[in-house]
């Protein structure tokens, strides 16, 4: 166990990609150490970070303070906190002070703060000047473990989410464990669902290795550093499989369907449920939705719903408070968001736990029997 | 000699740029033929047609045609004419547009116009669902032999030109030399200037070509189609060596220093000067200046500025209509327009017709007696 805390030196995982490879850096305290990480490898840039109101209180001093040591000069962006935030609206409010700041190609956008503004913020630095420098300090644990690794970045638009934006690989992640602890419960706790999606793709002792050690994650131990670096593995593994999304990548989508039906279905409330619950609930719907076709084991399913229940997260759909619609309009949700053909959608199904793959028949009609019985 | 109209035949240039290649074809009459040829690259698409006004009027029935021959279902997103265009505003529209017609990552949008549209509906292309296919058909001769190869998309913002953007290939561009027909007298002698810059920077027998086929050029004979063949391939020559802008790129700013000076001094007013002949005076100035500071022959310079003066390109400072600033002024607009370090430039000089080079430490000073002398 390589834990910073325990070692004081951080995890490295590398994303391979030709040219465009980078490190992530996950330990506890790396803030500290970003103006130095950032230095040795952009030697000589100034920076834009940008940040939200709630990340900016919490450690946007620190980050300041530690690129002001390593000689690197910086301005703030702070936006407002919020899903809303990916907008174009805000995306100009990003390029204007990038460009006011008088940044050049050269240098360089840093995002500090969670998925939002670790979208937003890449897709700025990927088209002021046609790309400039990015840097990635995600502070959520969902940032952590997913949107900061793999350079998708973009924004919503009245049309639906994320329907706009870049491929922009960052030059370097930092991922300094001890800013969650600054993170609300309940975002963790979602943020960690997409640990667990890890597992049950294709890690099943990884999987086995959180049902023991899961309060250690969520407590902040050094299981904590452990369980988020190999999700970036993890994640990294299939994105230098399929940087642009065309095949394999799709496999991360496991629990996505069934979730955005969801998060769809209450109108993106986040008072009823965030990403991450919605992430919860798919996965043990695709895992018991496998078990109903044959595919899978139920002993595998209930495994998944009681790890789930464990760490404090929903599991099926009765865990959301307030009505939702029925299974007909449910499935409509899920169409949108798939492509349909000839009735067929397309889902991540299991074998079993780590035997997630990608099935491109799956009747509609067998979706829709199953959706009934599950909202009973 | 193999030109459209004189063969059927259009002329191939391939941007070998590994597995983002394309074609260029050029002829006349390709428009009709644009639907086979988009249908045989990118089969069974569906596609936005982006235009303005001016274009749309004389060309897009004629495109939506040939599309729908060839079974490929439009709509088109018609947008006013005008280097305002390149706007965050419009960028959106287009962007809302595509999503609006439900078109998917492998659908198409495709570019009927001059820069503008060219520039705008790239760059839209490139962040609707993180990029779908691009297809270039440019209208103007800037379009055709510039600003439709090589993947620099962008828009404009309140901080200066082309400043936010992607690169974005296309997947096909095909230039009927016939459009150029309907485009003004002037907009043609603009574009023209960007013809003669290939000869300048490295192609001496093609400018002499020039100098002796220009009127057919101006006419739309076979040489016509020759010279953006041509124009096309010196453009893609130099972009496939250096895609991204890291070097020898700079060399197509041949002309551009002190033409954007200029523009920026006339306050982009398009009735005084428009690009191309904002180039065009750029290119006779840095051939002056090179010759001297002993770099090129006063002859060199004397043939470009004759060269430019028979097609009836303006070629010296006096002949903008109107008052220009001082030399101070000028040199200011230039240190704005291309870093400076300790009061050294970087221009494109040469050492005479197609012998141009990036020369990286011009002294501030000598280019502010140069212009002192020659404002005169
Ligand atoms: N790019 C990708 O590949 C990818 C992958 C998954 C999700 N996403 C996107 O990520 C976004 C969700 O990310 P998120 O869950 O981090 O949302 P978020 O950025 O909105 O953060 C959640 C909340 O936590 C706050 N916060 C973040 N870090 C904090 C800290 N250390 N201390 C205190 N408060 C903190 C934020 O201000 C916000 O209120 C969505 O927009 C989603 O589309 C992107
Ligand atoms: N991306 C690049 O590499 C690159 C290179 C050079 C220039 N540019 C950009 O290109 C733009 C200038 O391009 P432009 O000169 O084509 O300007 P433009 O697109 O504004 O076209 C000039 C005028 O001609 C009209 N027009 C175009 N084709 C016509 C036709 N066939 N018939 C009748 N009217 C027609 C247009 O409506 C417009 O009024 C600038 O914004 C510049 O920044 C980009
Ligand atoms: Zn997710
Ligand atoms: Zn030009």
């Amino acid at each position: 166990m390589n834990a910073m805390g325990a070692t004081g030196v951080p995890e490295v995982v590398t994303v391979g990609l030709g040219e465009r490879s980078y490190h992530i850096l996950i330990g506890k305290g790396l803030i500290e150490r970003a103006g130095t990480e950032i230095a040795a490898r952009l030697p000589g840039v100034r920076a834009a970070i940008v940040t939200d109101g709630n990340v900016a209180a919490a450690w946007l001093p620190a980050l300041t303070d530690s690129l002001s040591k390593a000689g690197i000069e910086t301005v703030a962006i702070t936006l407002p906190p919020g899903e809303k935030t990916k907008s174009f609206e805000h995306l100009e409010q990003v390029v204007d002070g990038v460009l006011g700041a008088r940044l050049e190609r050269r240098d360089a956008v840093i995002a500090l703060g969670g998925g939002v503004i670790g979208d937003l913020t890449g897709f700025a630095a990927g088209i002021v000047r046609r790309g400039m420098n990015f840097v990635q300090v995600p502070t959520s644990l969902l940032a952590q473990v997913d949107s900061s690794v793999g350079g998708k970045t973009g924004i919503n638009t009245p049309r639906g989410k994320n329907l706009v934006g870049v491929f922009m690989q960052p030059k370097l992640v930092i991922a300094d464990t001890g800013t969650l602890d600054t993170l609300s419960e309940r975002e963790f706790r979602a943020g960690y669902a997409e640990v667990a999606k890890y597992g049950l793709i294709d890690r099943p002792d990884f999987f086995a290795w959180l049902e023991a050690n899961w309060q250690e994650v969520f407590s902040g131990g050094p299981a904590r550093t452990r369980a988020i670096a190999v999700s970036c593995q993890a994640k990294a593994d299939v994105v230098a499989r399929d940087e642009f999304e065309t095949g394999d990548r799709a496999l991360l989508n496991l629990g996505h369907t069934f979730g955005h039906a969801l998060e769809a279905a209450t109108a993106y409330d986040s008072a009823r449920l965030v990403h991450g619950e919605g992430v919860a609930i798919g996965m043990a719907l695709a895992h018991r939705f496998s078990a109903r076709m044959n595919l899978a084991s139920l002993d595998d399913a209930e495994r998944v719903e009681r790890h789930l229940r464990d760490v404090g997260l929903p599991w099926r759909m009765s865990d959301v408070p307030g009505e939702l619609p029925g299974a007909e309009r449910l499935l409509e949700y899920i169409s949108q968001d798939k492509k349909v053909s000839r009735g067929a959608l397309t889902f991540i199904l299991t074998r079993g736990i780590g035997q997630s793959f990608i099935a491109k028949d799956v009747p509609a009609s067998e979706v829709l029997s199953f959706l009934r019985e599950n909202l009973l």
